[in-house]
């Protein structure tokens, strides 16, 4: 599978789309789409991953994302193991590290954390010598699921360049247009940031931005709608009403859109809020099919990431020689 | 296995037994007789749903059922996800769609579906391409339970017709009475309903009842005790020393049935309120048999269902031609 | 693997060292020290145990322990189902047996049981058939982790005969204190527990004691620093400065033990109050390789006793002939 077109896959952590390559991203995007047939029944799953351990540490309620890694582990044969973490105090979030590297201990292969402290996922990659794949870091990165997004578009537009795409709402507190924007943003695509005004000030990415969704809207060939955090909004002066007069996405709004371009929403969806009902369940939706090649992305991301864990183990066993254990 | 005697099978959901006919229920009971020997670690377990992804999508506490389910889909190779829904409002209840379709998407074969909603099942069934199973909805039907307990029956006495049952405790809202009375009466049975007049009045089942179990019992090939559920009777005028008095089944009591009658329960058991322990623990106890039936039963059910909906996959793809994807 | 060395293996259950004999320790060690590779990924795993059954049937919290149960039964190719028991009130605690022999009649081979009354899993495995492995009771016995330190211990030092080890802290409420003084007193080794005067009082074992960490030091191979727990002590005149200073366990302090000497903690380990954080990850700490020696040998536990089981099964089955069914 895409093995002459680009280099070999060397890195064993997945942490996010601002350091990766577009090489990088074409061989996740290229393996991923391989799995796709698995995902859908189509064909059956390669045990590439069997007798692997994965670890799912996910420290912020995650239904979906949590979902999807686990398919996609146990779809190549590995076992997940769940661990439900809380993390109420500074000292508690200390021993995260701890228990990490106890539970690797056990015999890890890869881990998946979710935190909700910006480079979290960095920090625990230095302190274990297994894989780490990050499922989202505060409002930093959220790598797959930028990943699926562009499967999704290479698979539902037929290229991943030269094209607009608005990503609306919320994008200041958003990892996923973070990761989408750093991703995209390498195949020479225009994203723009589209949202009140509020969730568009203080950006710390350089990036197009309007507040004006309707005149955005004619250049667009995909429209990617943010979920409102309304947990967010509690304390600030957020006008609800306001925001779907202006930013949810209607049928009469997506007409304004070029011919044929999709809908993509992370979810879950707050129907009636971004999204109308029309829009969300209509033929230019794409929602369920992201969910779909979430899995075929992680698949491929956990694939390639214990692939060069392997080299790397290899290559230590060699250097000390057959006698030594740990 | 009992591939000539029967029509083939043609469902892909299980959501109740008033709907299944008297062959489809023999179908499901051959096999899952077939399966008894796997539970009991008498024979290993064909793979027959190796590959597979089982949701267990459970919206009220269920140990007993999710664990047999889980284990009769693991036992032929499936993977099981278990899905802890909470269901505290309207809006969270109208969402469960949502989530189930989402993780359809990720690759599912079967739904085990358990809801505090009446035909919950048949409304996530019509919204999901997959095989839904009901494990119970409301006091509507729970029929794997009821399959469990007629193969109990058949195993333990010797056949499934001909024979008088009594069901007892509080009828009116159990979906296990109903269920039994479904299937039971397709095979010419005789099922009565006892308990006080409490549990008696505004049935919505055509079913002879008593409220004088001790004359009934001498007719009994088999009783049935339901678990009395205080949690549905703190605010009725439910006298427990009374119930006691009249309907639970001591020593002396199931001395008035038949001879080698039998004794049910679908658990967990109030030692002391529905049953005596010495009832509970004695040799016509067949509880701890009904567990076991219980995981064949589901073994069989969700190979049915799984095997209708690949059916209908192969056709569907065959309709729509190599070259689509969805 | 040590066929032919020691006696076989008869016991389906492991519930405590006090009762095993040195052969039986060194069986389950042997076995274990062959398993090391595959928990460190140097070899693949034999499915010895697949399609089997574990429940892991934890009353207590419990991550680390429950996560290497089930980590070692997956790597034989069992699979582990996990139950939460709440057991708030007596009436819970007594169903809990019914609970466990229900789950066992779904088909199960072994329960790992944690919980907090003295003997729990000496009266589980009165009322099953199937294996019982404690994971821990009340202060009294956790044989697993007496069994992982003495392996540990074996492997870093390389013999288990004639050695001499501080176990520290608060040994009185320890069930690892006192199922490693079991174990190791079995092999002609020197066991000191070591504390403050208030943890050495009322101790319901016979064994050398000493107030005096610093004087004890010298002469040991070996130092087992316990947990300071907590919730304990909330109400106790415990001073935990004192105990800082006169029990910690610090890079000085451990200059004063034999060369080489090992220090050991059964996690999670209180880094700044019983030990100092340059010693939790210095070169003589051996604690992750505990964690590891945990599966191993937990592996070898689930293994010898569900072999023992089996031929109990295979005998039962002979003397009842094959035309029977339970």
């Amino acid at each position: 599978m895409a093995k002459s077109r680009k280099p070999r896959w060397t890195k064993k952590h997945l942490l996010g789309l601002e350091d990766m390559t577009a090489g990088e991203i074409l061989t996740v995007l290229d393996l991923a789409d391989a799995y796709l047939p698995c995902v859908t029944h189509r064909r059956p799953c390669p045990p590439r991953l069997k007798g692997r351990t994965v670890l799912n540490l996910f420290c912020e309620d995650s239904t979906r994302t949590r979902t999807s890694f686990t398919f996609a582990a146990e779809r190549l044969g590995a076992r997940v193991f769940q661990f439900h973490a809380t993390t109420s105090s500074l000292n508690k979030k200390e021993s995260l590290v701890d228990t990490a590297r106890n539970i690797e201990a056990m015999g890890l292969d890869a881990i998946v954390i979710r935190h909700q402290e910006r480079n979290a996922p960095h920090r625990l990659a230095e302190a274990v010598e297994c894989s780490v794949l990050s499922a989202g870091d505060d409002a930093h990165e959220h790598p797959t699921q930028a990943l699926l997004d562009m499967l999704t578009i290479r698979r539902k537009i037929g290229r991943l360049e030269g094209l607009t795409l608005a990503l609306v709402g919320d994008v200041r507190h958003s990892r996923v247009a973070r990761s989408n924007l750093f991703g995209l943003s390498k195949f020479g695509n225009r994203v723009i940031f589209v949202g009140p005004q509020l969730f568009l000030q203080d950006l710390d990415v350089k990036v197009e931005t309007s507040t004006d969704f309707d005149s955005v809207l004619p250049e667009c060939d995909a429209v990617m709608m943010l979920r409102v955090q309304f947990e967010r909004h509690e304390s600030l002066a957020f006008d609800i009403d306001a925001y779907i007069r202006g930013y949810q996405l209607t049928p009469a709004r997506l007409a304004r859109a070029r011919p044929g371009a999709i809908v993509l929403h992370p979810g879950p969806v707050n129907r009636g809020i971004e999204l109308s009902n029309e829009v969300a369940d209509g033929p230019q939706s794409v929602i369920l099919f992201q969910t779909t090649c979430g899995v075929a992305v992680r698949m491929a991301a956990l694939q390639l990431c214990i692939g060069a864990l392997d080299r790397e183990r290899k290559a230590a066993a060699r250097k000390s020689g057959k006698g030594k254990r740990r």
